[in-house]
């Protein structure tokens, strides 16, 4: 029964293999090379000209190696904060993650990459778009850290994935609204489904593992690797896939900017909201990258770094008072029991990020934005709809994301629950130990082990 | 009593929010995109030839990222290595990295980035200008590390930056000195700067911490971190701002070179000086990155790689040798508490390289440079100054930042001094625990913590 | 007779800076600035046409300094996960990197750089590739790594680079063939030369140091830190040589997916093997990597993210069958005692990798690549050869790495054994404190200690 709850040596095997052969399959079928990848093509369009630089691939692969970064160090390290659960949080990330930027390809071919040919083409921007996709699953994965086991992961990812590429097509091509770095389908979508995840996997009997839901010194400063990747490279992220030229380079600086003043409000609220004045780790690792996902929409639009930093401000706020207050309350009076705290670093700024991206949307005027309107807004550009309209558009958006992720973190929370992906007992939730082999200096002691028997009698 | 030096509940909040407030007001006021970040004014330009490579954005960004790794990575983790002041380090970096590049847009802008209509027009460039500027700060907290309060480093910060920006000002646009990778206007003036501060704020209890002032193993590793991200992107950081092409490769490489070869010089310098032949992690961290800073005004001359590589075996060794004599010198007879041995790795070696640069300068022929003449000594090239007239405005420029250095260091550090700003006991410097939440296993002993109100009294 | 053996007050400075004196003289004589690192050069050039962008700078500096990070943080954090050698791992793969990049732009350059006019013309692709050759030199010091002194290393680092660049010279050059991510003249080269190193300096005592051959909890996190950054940064890693445009682009591709599938078939393996299913950090560290190797010859060409996901899953497989099965044989029957297991992630990926490249050559076709032929495969785009010819030059190639590595490693092993080189005791392999200073809390026990001078009396 014990071996039945923990023991992978069969599962996790077989959804890796399996998955990865249909993935193969799925490939070899449908990926092709897009014309900037494939040889022949793509000299045979620049033979005569010459011009090297016309590849996309230039302008785009220091932002996308940026990008990667965020999503192995920053998600994989900023969850090791965990004292018992280092491996699990970085290691657990690159699987999931090597799997989901996999799936992705696939997914956001299918809903809207597709060539006439019915195959899907690839270069850097698919990349950059499989890595955002990613960047979804991980931040879900943070409501649940600690309290699943790697094949719930990937069997989240598998689904995760595909409804991200379906929101990401509706908000995108049938709403048309704009969304750069994701405020809406990244962090909104991710944020949600995770904590609606995280609702339907509760454990009333987690008091258990309570004492190993806290860090120590050590693992607060690899925590830290995870936070400055993250809060340096956020320009990077929220401009990976804006137009060339202003766009690109205006986003970069109101990241910047919005990311620089939410520094500086979460240590301000930090030590305000402690008897002591002391700062709190927790605090400073997440509630000073709320900046980065309150931009993730207005971005790329003129919303000038004094807007920025208003905003980012803001987001520094609302997500340390969310650490303080509202996320004992979601675990107490909810029944979300949110692991690394996600409402407050990606939902509740999402949300923000979008109604921030609504307001900018519908003050658009071409005096303000010249000819570049048609990089930004190409509705408005084109006379389709006024700047309102695009406002109201971008506020169905975050309406879109939002049902997306309560309804399919409800329907797939339940799928994880299903007794054959197994799932760690309640004593041993946030304990690296079940699923790796641990150096010798850290194992569990014995009085903990000997639990798990009974506990997991219990849970069975 | 207690409360009053150490609990930072009202200070700290209110020095954030009023500086914050300060900034976003003025940023409101004063800075205005520029015309590669602003949609309009860009496609006003742009629209016909289409030529989206020319924004600036393309070729900077890279290197701007390299900087702000460096910046948050590279000074946050380089002082992790002390035993209990992992946070504060990491931490405080952060938070005043974060205020001194906001600030530094405008003190910058206003002294040498305004245009005709009153306003600061930013983009790539002014961004990595404030990163530099942040640079400076970050040297002088190295000076003082473990020994303030948050509040005097924001305190501190805010006339650094004005001095930097002034200092900077005239060494570049009085003087017209050349200095693209701060030998002088970051590395000499910021090392100068703090310590001065750091005499002024001298502690002659300070024994009673200094059994915290060690590393213990792990410690060491995270400062490693720091010391690998400064060292492999120092050549991003002195070509960030030279000028496009042959410029900006060149700086690269003999930064690269210089490196390599000082690495060399601090181990065998390390191993010559200990009886037993053992390294010493100071030396490494710290010694080994002196090659950058004495290369950062020569960079972007005709220094070659073999004269590179003579600077740098040349900056390993002085600084090895500094930590080794000249850092406990310093302390016992100069009163000067140089935590990270600033003097060491900034100090001296900033000088030397300005030395360098004067020297180089002063050996420039238009058969050497040929046309590029006029992209790193336009003076010469214009025929307005000799070479050898270079070489004295290069020598000028060191007095000026050493002027400002002492004068500058000297006001600001009686500035810090005033009680409101709060500071640690001398019996609990270099103790994360007096400002932040601690994890459990790390507490201060019992013995140590109620010796401070002692301890406070007599300071107060 | 102690100190003959551990002390390195003499030798280690004498080396380091005989050999630094060396290379300054050599870099004096024969270095130059190539034309795009020359202000006169350059400019005689581009002043008409003004094209800043034509300097091959601006394409390749992002991925070289992908790569300077996985030769400094990547290879030398990898090895952080013993649990005493932290210091020796990251501190020693810094110092003969250092060296070797410097003494690598010399041994390339003569055998393959040099101008008419006898000089060594350097820029932005000689620190590539000199990267790369460091890259071999620290794939043979994983082999040995905590067994060695840095003395050892060195010279091992001085005769390995340049029988590297000989290699490498017969591979690209007279046998003509492609290894643009070197699958061969670095993984298969520095893998075998590495293990015969290994064997010559066999240690039949080995197991009195056994005990600190381990892992800690947070040193396999250091690790992982090294893992990741190496795993994200391969595409560059592959690419960075590569022609512009769809070539560099097409290998960046082949690349993340090969590592993305490679990473799923190693979980899968490590779970599958262990009796309790439990994931093993060796393998998730090291064997997920293995599918960038694989692809280091391959990935340039048409090989398809389909064909690219299919090597990268059988990398994964080999590569953790190996660490489970084969690391343990070599040890027991062949006395190649592999700390690292770089036969695992090297050695058989590197074979694994030349054979694709020569299948993959074999089936090139013009119908395939079209004009872009000449990039990939010049001879067969000439007529030189037909596809099958360059297939077999690719196995050629193949042999001449394994004979150069092999024979080399030989005889450089026996010039590491010569005693004044010293060498760490039997008893104190795998353990920082005999060459560093340590804080104090990692001292090694007291006994271990007073056991070293009668193991050094044996040795001796």
């Amino acid at each position: 029964m014990t071996s039945h709850s923990t023991n992978m040596r069969i599962k996790l095997p077989t959804i890796c293999i399996i998955l990865e052969v249909i993935l193969i399959i799925l490939f070899g079928v449908f990926v092709r090379y897009d014309k900037e990848t494939d040889s022949k093509k793509w000299h045979a369009h620049h033979d005569n000209n010459g011009s090297e630089i016309e590849n996309d691939f230039y302008y785009r692969y220091p932002s996308f190696q940026d990008v990667h970064v965020m999503i192995f160090i920053g998600f994989g390290f900023l969850m090791t904060f965990l004292k018992r659960y280092g491996f699990g949080s970085v290691a657990f990330n690159f699987l999931i993650a090597s799997f989901a930027l996999q799936w992705a390809t696939l997914m956001q071919g299918f809903f809207h990459g597709m060539g006439s040919d019915g195959k899907i083409h690839i270069g850097i921007e698919s990349m950059i778009n499989a890595d955002f996709c990613t960047g979804a699953v991980l931040i879900s994965f943070g409501g649940i850290l600690g309290k699943t086991s790697p094949v719930q992961l990937l069997v989240m990812a598998v689904f995760e994935v595909t409804l991200f590429a379906i929101n990401e097509y509706i908000i995108l091509n049938i709403v048309e609204a704009k969304d750069a770095g994701g405020s809406m389908t990244i962090h909104t979508f991710g944020a949600y489904f995770g904590l609606v995840v995280s609702r339907i996997l509760y454990r009333p009997h987690l008091e258990k593992s309570r004492h190993r839901e806290g860090s120590v010194y050590h693992s607060d400063l690899f925590a830290m690797i995870g936070t400055i990747y993250l809060w340096m490279f956020w320009p990077s992220f929220n401009s990976a896939i804006t137009a060339h030229g202003d766009s690109q380079h205006r986003t970069v600086m109101n990241t910047y900017y919005s990311l620089a003043a939410c520094t500086l409000a979460t240590f301000a609220l930090s030590s305000l909201l402690s008897e002591e004045g002391k700062l709190d780790m927790v605090h400073i690792q997440n509630a000073s990258l709320a900046g980065g996902v309150a931009v993730g929409t207005a971005g790329e639009m003129m919303l000038t770094p004094f807007g920025s930093m208003i905003v980012g401000s803001l987001a520094g706020i609302i997500s340390t008072l969310g650490y303080k207050f509202l996320t004992p309350i979601l675990d107490s009076k909810l029944k979300i029991q949110d692991t690394c705290g996600i409402h407050n670093l990606h939902g509740m700024p999402g949300i923000l990020g979008a109604i921030v991206g609504a307001i900018t949307a519908s003050m658009a005027t071409h005096d303000i934005y010249g000819d570049g309107m048609a990089n930004v807004f190409p509705l408005v550009a084109d006379g389709e709809v006024t700047a309102s309209g695009q406002g109201v558009r971008q506020a169905i958006a975050l309406g879109v994301a939002l049902g997306f992720a309560l309804i399919g973190g409800c329907i797939v929370g339940f799928i994880m629950k299903i007794p054959i992906f197994g799932t760690p007992p309640d004593t041993l939730c946030f304990e690296d130990q079940i699923y790796w082999e641990v150096p010798e200096e850290h194992h569990a002691s014995h009085e903990e082990m000997t639990a798990v028997a009974t506990d997991e009698g219990m849970n069975a």
